[in-house]
């Protein structure tokens, strides 16, 4: 089921954008743990929107409200459901797109596989919406990882051409604009600002870093730690691609070069570079996961563009409704870590325990 | 299950580099479809080793043997087995990496996980040889695709740093090195040629394109075509990323750029440029599916390397022993078409159908 | 994931007798299906408890909301979910339960299998008051599958000893106590008072019959009818057993007695006897799909029973607090369907189509 | 995917009864299991045919050949995948039944489902000659299993109308006719044989028994151990009927006669009779775990039967060609144990653990 993901915990969302609520169930949880709703709701909001000037100003509180799952805000073993109801809808705003589809957007697929039945209210269930749930669910996992001494964090890594090129070792997530260089971050927003101006958008890459995964996590094959990690990454909106560790440059790189050297340190085994980010085989080496996400530029733009008419079957301009971010990027830093975290807490719930 | 992948139609991989075969289980192929058994080996034979320079002298006939799901070569509706003996083993060539990991492999984190049990021999289950079985399955989806109209072929994109940049629209298989520019093929062979002659290795970029699919194929979220992909094509050894359309450059450009205008063609819709990559929203918009996958150097080198003895907790020199690709990218290239082929054969009998 | 069912659609019951909401998501419902919502409302209220002499006084409202998947009361293809809030929950009822488990329920398992954490009031996930969003996607799978000219209907074949044995091939849905012959239901009903009376309950059978199913629904060997069935009714509380056609009887008869002979009726293949209950080989025949159901009597009754205190590691007299139906039965004829239509419809969306 | 079920461990059932090979794929046994291949056999042996009066002259050695995931015997982490070979196929036999479907088979079901491309030789993948890699697959739970401490063992319960009425509380499968009294044993053979002669067949009832499981396995709703195992059960040919503990008999009895009072022994929580059969809730409680199924007669008799030709549209009469037995149930009693210690390991490896 498209909607599902997970092997050990299976998240499912549900939801439009303008349905009466968006929610999540989370399957699999061990009884027993304590969620800290104040913590969760803390994170759910460096994903919120209409705090800043690179966000859309649709206002939502985000509050989720837990419906099962939690006795005392502690988890008694069944599924969790936390829904988050959809207050400040503008269905208005999107009748105009019955029938002439946003470039970029879901609107002409989605129009071909439902017939014509699918909510097309501001992108129904492909509503970047969705990652709201998304982060509830992944909000958990960050707190579970964490009691396992397992830290996942994610920084803009670039805006259009403009590189946080600093190295990223530790967290930034207390930063509004979540760059190691305050320099760069500048500069980006000044590229957002100048993208908004001028009624268009921009596009950027999200690096996360977890720490503290024990070897042995993951499994060969279709089960690897890339596998995983994709599988959810991909159902963020407007997700093109996915790197681990050097990634694609290591694709220009000699097995002498790429090759990440064993050796002890402390007794313990580690690689002296990091190459592989952290996986090897599927599986993880006790050395940081480190993988990059690219974003496209927000399909949404102020700027006319050129699209079809359905009905008629001819061609049509386009001017989009509907409030929207020039750039997703900095909303997607939770986003990604949310992703991160299940994929990571999923496949750590499989590892080897003695039988 | 890991070794397990796909949703309507689902592929089994089973065997280990040394163990009596290598073989796949595939069900949930429709009954009455007539199997090409001599294509299905021409196909395989793209895969096999042995046959150039640039592969491992390893020799295997890698011809699969059908125990069930066919009657006279037409499916029966149940589940399909192929097997593929091993035949040119030499488990002695292993010996010695009981207790010295090779940098780059799972032989570390196999190690870690299973606990010492693994099937050192080779790789075991983590071995390049798993793609065999994977081609077999993906051999099977390509015809069956192509009498569906849809047509899925790759290039090499790049070795190293020498890209093969001409524009790619049709297939190349037929060519023992398939790049569309023949000059950068050479270019590239002497490469690698040079890599093997340094005891090295050398990385590179396959390109995948997909003719023919209708619009309105994949499913939102987790079931995006995104998702479905890169869950089977990182099940390849030694891929570390993977992008769709314009894929990492789409995140420098700006909205205006990068959406890809709708427009009628001889009364279909068709987007003017491709920077999606023929998906929005996780579902094809009936323009090519284009997608790229980077494969790192292969591990396994000449040159000596720097490990560590897990037996006596000490550094250990390397020397990698075995039959090895100085590039693994050419044999690459029908499992990417493999991988792609299962995704897509996979969401494709998924679609919409009058209920 | 085990509050989850199902292969083409896929239900997922959540919430505990005494949480904020029960509810389920049903994903995979093809798009463009009108939801009757008033008549699914009907179907609720049989199951509904406090409505006569044989059902607990718990009162609720049981009306489902609509959280997402609906557009004005048709299907848009994306996850069904609804949500029941509970409002006449007494948790103080249960307090005493904490340390001494009730026979015949699921308190005792339940902590040991979460080490104290389970949600204890009105037995948690245990409840029957889970057959509430049970009801909730089975009433919506009734409705579909009627939209193809399959209904799925219900009687209680025995409470206790008392067998309604008249022939049963139309619905006797609209009578408040659904069997055929009114003279054995007014003897059930005496049954049921006599037991609540003594502060003591009563079990009985439920059969279900769906008509009109196609010949060809269903798979072989894990995926048969009787597997997928057993999967869902086994997730009704109280369930200890079922029976497909002549099912256990069937084990006392010669092949010769058993076998249904087939023959031609109006062109069409049927057989003249049905003792397989429909079902060959896993799949459909187009004969009736007929299945029996056997209820334990209600574990919860009035009479002190002996236990164990869990705290003190003693012998404990018990009196079960709480409001509690002395039989299940009537209520569960309505869950029986529900299961049926699940499991039926679920099979039918796999059912063979060209391609 | 109908021929494969589990959760934890993942079995793929593959072949046709007159395919090169039927054979199992076994994903999720954790590595370092030392299978005992000799003890193996000899679980296979008690299901082989051609050995008795009451069982199929057809003749196989039925010994797995294992292609994958052992290394001296000793599990390596990766899917175990073992063949058996078809000797002794006379596919001859079964020309005839192309077009007239033999009553209480799938032929005709099949025919439905695969529009005429199923394998109909021997019944093809719903052969009773598919129990035998489900046997390889169980019988190597059942070693699984008794490392752990944890016992099953089955017996036939009644052939026919002949009950063994003896109290089972220890395995009986060192003899050739499984039953606790060999008075009412051989009254069964008796009754076999008269059927034999009569060119009939006969139905019986197979209870099973699993000694040692500790409280706290199984999970709640659609995870429950009555579902796991009903979802394996079902899969094998002629299964009509399941019951648990008291089974149909609870629904005759009152909640006071029926629950089972919990006391301490030894310090341990127990009940006094054992009436849900060693399930509360789905999971279970640390009493024995009991189940009893119902089988149908052979279907295959010697006697003339009538059918329909589907390829003129008449009536047709049928004498049922091949070798089969009188009564599968002899044979069926290791194929139940096979069963129950598949749902059972699975359910077991699902069990709570520290995190």
């Amino acid at each position: 089921m498209s909607s599902s993901v997970g092997e050990n915990i299976r998240l499912t969302l549900f939801g439009q954008s303008h349905s009466p609520a968006v929610g999540m169930t989370l399957e699999g949880i061990p009884a027993g743990k304590k969620i800290d709703q104040e913590e969760l709701y803390r994170f759910l909001l460096r994903r919120a929107p209409g705090r800043n000037d690179w966000s859309t100003q649709r206002l939502e509180t985000d509050q989720p409200e837990f419906l099962s799952g939690l006795v005392n805000s502690v988890t008694c073993g069944t599924p969790l459901t936390a829904v988050i109801r959809n207050a400040d809808t503008r269905s208005g705003d999107y009748a105009s797109l019955k029938t002439v589809p946003r470039p970029g957007h879901a609107d002409y697929t989605a129009e071909v596989k439902y017939g014509g039945h699918q909510d097309f209210a501001g992108g129904g269930h492909f509503s970047g919406r969705l990652t709201a749930p998304l982060c509830v669910a992944g909000g958990i996992c960050l707190q579970l990882l964490l009691s396992e001494g397992i830290r996942i964090f994610s920084r803009i890594c670039s805006i259009g051409g403009i590189v946080d090129d600093s190295c990223f070792v530790s967290p930034v997530s207390e930063k509004a604009f979540p760059v190691v260089s305050d320099q760069r971050g500048e500069e980006m927003k000044a590229l957002i600002a100048e993208k908004k101006a001028a009624g268009d958008s921009v596009g950027g890459v999200v690096e996360c870093v977890a720490l503290g995964i024990p070897a042995g996590i993951g499994d060969p094959i279709f089960g690897g730690m890339e596998n995983r990690i994709s599988s959810v990454v991909f159902g963020i909106p407007a997700v093109k691609g996915i790197e681990f560790g050097a990634g694609f440059a290591a694709s220009r790189l000699s097995g002498s070069e790429n090759n990440d050297a064993f050796l002890y340190e402390n007794g313990k085994v580690v690689t002296e570079t990091n190459h592989s980010g952290g996986i090897l085989g599927g599986i993880t080496d006790g050395m940081p996961l480190v993988f990059r996400v690219a974003f496209k530029p927000t399909p949404s733009i102020a700027l006319p563009q050129r699209s079809v008419d359905l009905s008629t079957g001819e061609s049509a301009k386009l001017i989009v409704p509907g409030r929207h971010d020039p750039c997703v990027v900095p909303r997607a830093v939770p986003c990604v870590e949310a992703a991160a975290a299940l994929a990571v807490y999923d496949a750590f719930l499989g590892r080897k325990r003695e039988i």
